[in-house]
């Protein structure tokens, strides 16, 4: 993806310097750009538990490379065992909702099986999460084909007129390797000549749209514009949004969907105006084990503080403001969970499907 | 209303001042309490343009006790029609949605034309303007006795468990002379000693409640939580909401509720949640003259910087952060309609009602 005209991924491993992970470090976007080396097992816990890097695939990659890395840093013989299931232990408990993460680490840790000595482990290790982040990202792109026919076809029907998406949060390039799920579709239209408008929903209370979001359609040309969370069932009420694509974070065999807080109002309003609602997910977000999400996805709560104080620029500097009176407490649950019934249709690597046991079921013939 | 245990309305004439109305200025709440003294045509039309004061019922009454400066600053004689007809285009052309406004200045523009002198004239204003805000603290205070029957009945199937009521945007007393229509019957309970816990939605853009409600709700000591906008839904999901109570800057004949932006949102996921969703408003709110609340009520757009910075407390100073990248735009609008059927009931200072024109009439059937 581009920034300034230059390629970019979210993370690769620095060149000629295995034991060196790079990052793009999101929490000062879209004011600061900066890239962060991660060298030690430490460093990934604290990337992804601080939120450096955030976005179901992407956490996947960086839980893959710090397994990785943990298998580096580990002693030879009898201890490297236990040092990996204490870094397992690490990682898992940077976050709980995305299924990504427990998926990526079960993936490394077979690979880590596999080999008999230390330097065979971390080998196969680094090939794994290599192979991991790779297809990831081919993952995304293929989302993205597949999404550009629901676009296209609306487009057709406008005659030309731009097709309003709205979106939640960032399941951007910005989430993922590499092109985002959501936003996935949104630049193989604009790429494919298709005219777009993406209104970005701010998404409080971190604000990964108008932080994130917003900072990626601008750096690669497509027009949008942000709106408070507020807004969208009144832009649906009104014909101003013709699709609304997000991302998910966890979703269960029968099509249930964990995303970031809030969606779930937006299915809402869509399924009440007759908007068509999709999920673009690689099929590393399912979790195969789980068919209520209501019940059953556990959705993180965060620091208070992430409520009470927003950060953004003042005088050219990165700069918290305290929103609430001083005493007044607050509360921070990171995601929401929109049941089946209110999502139009489940984008994925391998095409399109309803949100429902069998239909998913067709498609991942493997997870019956 | 209690602020440092002093009681306040949210307007008053200044003692021994008939020249001077005092108000809260509510733009820099909770961190700064600035009383602000009005004195001139241009003083109202500026307050209530720029927010210093909001909620429909007190934008009624700044605008009425601003057509009484207006007469007392017009000239006697010829000039003094043209230089009414002037000050009521300037102040009805603040602020679009509340239909309070209209009807505050079509009072005392009536009042104005029972005087012959110019003398008569003012002193009918004042009187009229008086009435009109002694008689808005007087329907919010019954709206709050109508209501409290409506958490009594919740309080008591609880038994004695806290009941949790959530509220969007502030219409609390700050938004009105006194009480506050949605808060009023939340202080109502919590004077009765009934356990009650508000969830406050931040409400962006402005952050009324994060700002306002909180304030509000800690100055009277009711126990209260503040929420991102997104989190209300997944809340109702998971049983944690009793009951949703708002307020309205507009309501049409058949119960079609324009509130502020978000407010929609709610609605549905209180519908789908079956979360009982009453809407309180006095009399004054009522738009006669309409049905169709989404096709008819204007709905006002606001600056898009609204959005785009945020205002908080940083160093101990009022501080305005950019939250998106400098290039891209957003939107503003201010408020949504909430359709009837969406609406459990009405709270009015008579009772209440269920939200359609036969329930609405049997209440106020001068309105036929």
């Amino acid at each position: 993806m581009r920034i300034n005209d230059q390629h970019y991924r979210t993370i690769w491993v620095k060149e000629n310097d295995p034991g060196t992970v790079c990052i793009i470090d999101q929490r000062n976007l879209p004011h600061e750009f900066v890239i962060e080396e991660l060298k030690t097992l430490q460093d990934f816990v604290t990337a992804i538990r601080d939120m450096h890097v955030r976005g179901a695939p992407l956490i996947g990659g960086t839980a893959a490379y710090g397994l990785y890395i943990a298998a580096r840093e580990a002693p030879e013989g009898l201890g490297f065992e236990t040092y990996i299931e204490q870094a397992v232990i690490q990682l898992r408990n940077t976050r709980p909702t995305a299924v990504d993460l427990f998926n990526a680490l079960e993936r490394v840790l077979s690979a880590l099986k596999e080999g008999t000595t230390k330097s065979e482990k971390v080998a196969r290790a680094f090939q794994t999460a290599n192979e991991l982040v790779d297809e990831s990202a081919e993952h995304c792109r293929l989302i993205g084909q597949h999404g550009l026919e629901i676009i296209k076809e609306i487009a057709e029907k406008k005659g030309g007129q731009p097709v309003n998406i709205l979106t939640h949060c960032n399941a951007g390039w910005l989430a993922c390797v590499d092109y985002g799920t959501a936003t996935s579709p949104v630049y193989a239209a604009h790429d494919a000549g298709i005219a777009v408008h993406v209104w970005v929903d701010e998404t409080r209370p971190r604000n990964q749209g108008a932080r994130i979001t917003a900072f990626e359609l601008l750096n690669h040309g497509v027009p949008h514009t942000v709106i408070p969370d507020n807004t969208g069932g009144h832009l649906m009420q009104h014909g101003m949004v013709d699709l609304v694509i997000v991302g998910t974070d966890r979703t269960t065999k029968s099509g249930d969907v964990a995303n970031k807080i809030g969606t779930y109002l937006k299915a809402l309003a869509a399924h009440d105006n007759g908007v068509p609602f999709y999920v673009t997910l690689p099929s590393s977000t399912f979790d195969w084990t789980i068919r209520d999400g209501v019940k059953e996805i556990p959705i993180e709560q965060r620091n208070q503080d992430e409520v009470r104080f927003i950060q953004g620029l003042a005088d050219g500097k990165i700069t918290k403001v305290l929103l609430t009176p001083t005493e007044s407490p607050a509360v921070n649950y990171g995601f929401d969970v929109t049941p089946a019934r209110l999502v139009t249709g489940l984008i994925t690597e391998r095409g399109i499907c309803a949100a429902n046991e069998s239909a998913i079921l067709q498609l991942y013939p493997e997870a019956v």
